[in-house]
């Protein structure tokens, strides 16, 4: 292995990068902006993966698929969110390629298949989806549409960063339609306390449930809905959103029901998603200078076992032991790896798993083997224990369950201890190029404050909390009436 | 509900696509040639991918995901498989929408957004991923690279068929990297004999395994070995694909090792893929006049409770029963679905779980109530027993085993039965016309005589079949000199 990853404290983004890069999470293809998730970062993305569906599952909702490309003429069909769009789209105008006369052996777009009508990339699916759900909607026995995909998305962004901002990413999206408008505000905020539930205790990562101001809101939308969480140097990253889409899309795309008196209306609509991005949130949140520091929720490995020996006989006598252990874990459904290569010394093993945020580590020597003992290794602290191997089952599972909710609480230390209030556009600036963390002051409620104070500072409102208590003051920036505070941070 | 289906007899192409649709397993969408999977289709499709995926990992691998885009100088490298995918290819040449000066509200592509490289949306992964192993590869410790990809490829088909061949696809694609040509060739095997389980005991779909003749290799692969089954109308389908890949892709993207001695070579490489054209297959292998007929191992709902009921009060009586029952079936592992809406008669559900092939029905009635009996009937074969619920479970689950066994025996004498042995030119053509199925004949070996037979007869052929005996014969086209017989059919 080669030397250490730059120290947060000293370098923070570039600790980022390399930490994606030496844990095997994922890496810049020579595709530009676009990555490839490497096994063990996809095992990861995996594991939400199951989590999520089961729960969106559980909530009523259905997956499907729908086309990858956008007709231009659809796409343009919800004005707003086509104006939100059109600057990041990848355009498929072409649908073959011919030898290239000139160079003998190279290809060339051959200029005779051009399309008659352009197809743009998703870079989200409601046009595509709403374009559907008029043919599906009928009647208000029709309704709710609960309809989840998982999918591959494409927008152009100029500057990018694994797993944070990369022109592909893949995420899952729910597109549901309504025959109230109750009913789909009910949607949203159920599927905002899907992902804060989520992100709290699968992630271990506190959030901040609330709505976003008019200028951050989704590109056709008329509410929308966010999780904000706290990242270690103080900026905030936007862990998932869910969205109320009005009859925007319903009115754009003609979709109609009759209701209980035959009456036509159009239906309401929500759509609500979480990307990859989530892979960066849960490595900034957590993880140290010596590497990962995975939940044990969402571990693709959360045990692994390192033998300590000199020779064949002494590797079989704690595989013996090493391997009825691994056994008993995994019948009480942990994930546990025995690495008996004799490739690698242990050193480099501990090392190689601290990198990689093994939330337990179990050493066994042949002096183990004597006692009847093995030592256990913390990822998140890194204390050490030797323990006796008599029960040590149930020791694991109780640490496990330990370390997912030690993991937590510090992040909700941090966040707390990076929270703060102030009362002057001094004190918001100062503790921005402080500290840094989430600021609640008061807003005057306009955009033009906003988008000024952005300029002067590169803080955004990350959202109006849900808990936002009416509290008159006087905005920080324009001194004028402010009904109450909201969350600002520089962010992802 | 609307008519029943087409009758296969009267129109096997027109039931096929009515069935799809009205089983809400998938339809066509706006866009070229891209199909919808609706819920009920995709969560087919989930079922096979967790089958699959659990056989995948068992055998050594991992998942990854690889950029949607395939850069041109990157997909030309390897020419014969830029060549054999050349002329199907979506291609992405701008990266911007601008709003049309000539149209309010209309967007154009930007001619200035024009990429200076164009894209290619992957057909097939194997430049991307060969590309990507270049700098994962440089000692024999690096392999064997044991890799998956569950992902969505576009191919610009000119005549689509909804699940059978589609513009855009879901598919999962290994790409596998070995230090000999030994090791590859055995992975080669190795998948294809996980395919055909997955086939045989999953989809119930008795598949042929072989060797593909040049003519019908993967473009870039030194070897295709496939399964194929037989569909009711005679005709086959290639149910999965594994290329020996030989050297071909490591040259093309110079992937290289130093083996033990610390002498550098290239690596072996493999690759294999089902899509979902495996949902065409089973809805086509196994189907009837009155719709779907699922295995158990892949329906979604496994059994349904329909009750049958007069007024609130017996509908809470018989729920009581129906919901014990479901939860009982549940503890077992038996995907159940009691369908108590008041919105349908008996009758209507009766059919439209027919329609969908849901392999177990459970009438319960007041009379079956006073009895201590339900009636059950099976989707494959349409008889109906009265049962007692005293038991009911064990029946249940062995009814579902010999339902799966039973479809796939009905499946394996169709195709023995559409097996045809021939030993003249004149009797080839005479079955293909007739019955059609798979025919026996002996063939010289040449490309030429194949593409002949192809033109003359549209019949290609399938498979150098596995279990292929030496036996030498006359070739039924050209006359000479044959080491044995190869399978022919008309194909999807």
């Amino acid at each position: 292995m080669s030397k250490g990853l730059p120290k947060r404290s000293e370098n923070y983004s570039e600790w980022y990068n390399e930490l994606v890069k030496r844990a095997d999470l994922a890496e810049n293809s020579d595709v530009r902006g676009c990555m490839v998730i490497k096994p063990y970062g996809y095992a990861i993305w995996e594991k939400m993966q199951a989590v999520l569906d089961k729960k969106f599952k559980e909530t009523g909702h259905s997956n499907a698929y729908f086309p990858l490309f956008v007709p231009k003429s659809l796409f343009e069909a919800e004005e707003k969110n086509a104006e939100g769009f059109a600057k990041e789209c990848a355009v498929v105008t072409h649908y073959r390629l011919k030898n290239d006369p000139a160079k003998p052996g190279k290809l060339m777009v051959d200029p005779e298949a051009r399309l008659e009508e352009e197809l743009v990339v998703r870079p989200t699916s409601e046009a595509i989806i709403w374009n559907t759900y008029k043919n599906w909607v009928q009647s208000y026995r029709d309704l709710p549409l609960l309809i989840n995909q998982w999918a591959n998305v494409v927008r152009w962004e100029m500057r990018t960063r694994l797993f944070l901002r990369t022109a592909e990413f893949l995420w899952q999206e729910g597109h549901t339609a309504h025959a109230t408008k109750e009913e789909a505000l009910e949607e949203v905020k159920k599927m905002l306390d899907v992902y804060a539930d989520f992100a709290e205790n699968f992630m271990a990562l506190p959030v901040v449930k609330g709505v976003k101001s008019e200028n951050e809101r989704f590109a056709g939308a008329e509410e929308t809905y966010c999780i904000e969480a706290l990242m270690q140097d103080g900026k905030a990253l936007q862990a998932g959103t869910s969205h109320f889409l009005g009859q925007n899309f319903a009115k754009a795309f003609d979709v109609k029901f009759s209701d209980k008196t035959n009456k036509l209306e159009y239906v309401w609509g929500t759509s609500w998603g979480v990307s990859t991005r989530l892979m960066g949130a849960l490595i900034m949140a957590h993880s140290d200078d010596e590497g990962l520091v995975l939940p044990p929720n969402l571990a693709p490995i959360q045990v692994v076992i390192v033998p300590i020996f000199k020779g064949e006989e002494q590797l079989a006598k704690i595989s013996d032991k090493a391997s009825a252990l691994k056994k008993a874990l995994e019948a009480r459904g942990i994930s546990v790896k025995f690495d008996a290569t004799d490739k690698f010394t242990p050193g480099f093993k501990f090392a190689e798993y601290e990198l990689k945020g093994v939330p337990l580590r179990i050493a066994m020597g042949p002096r183990d083997l004597e006692n009847g003992t093995a030592e256990l290794a913390r990822r998140d602290t890194k204390t050490k224990e030797t323990v006796a191997l008599e029960g040590i089952e149930q020791k694991i599972e109780s640490l496990l369950a330990e370390i997912q909710q030690s993991i937590y609480t510090k992040a909700l230390q941090y966040r707390n201890d990076n929270t703060t209030v102030v009362n002057s556009f001094e004190e918001f600036k100062k503790t921005l190029d402080g500290k840094g963390g989430f600021v609640l002051a008061h807003w005057d409620g306009t955009s033009e404050t906003e988008e000024k104070i952005k300029e002067e500072t590169k803080a955004t409102i990350r959202c109006i909390p849900l808990d936002f208590k009416e509290e008159s003051g006087t905005c920080v920036y324009s001194g004028k009436p402010s009904k109450g505070r909201v969350l600002f941070a520089r962010a992802y």
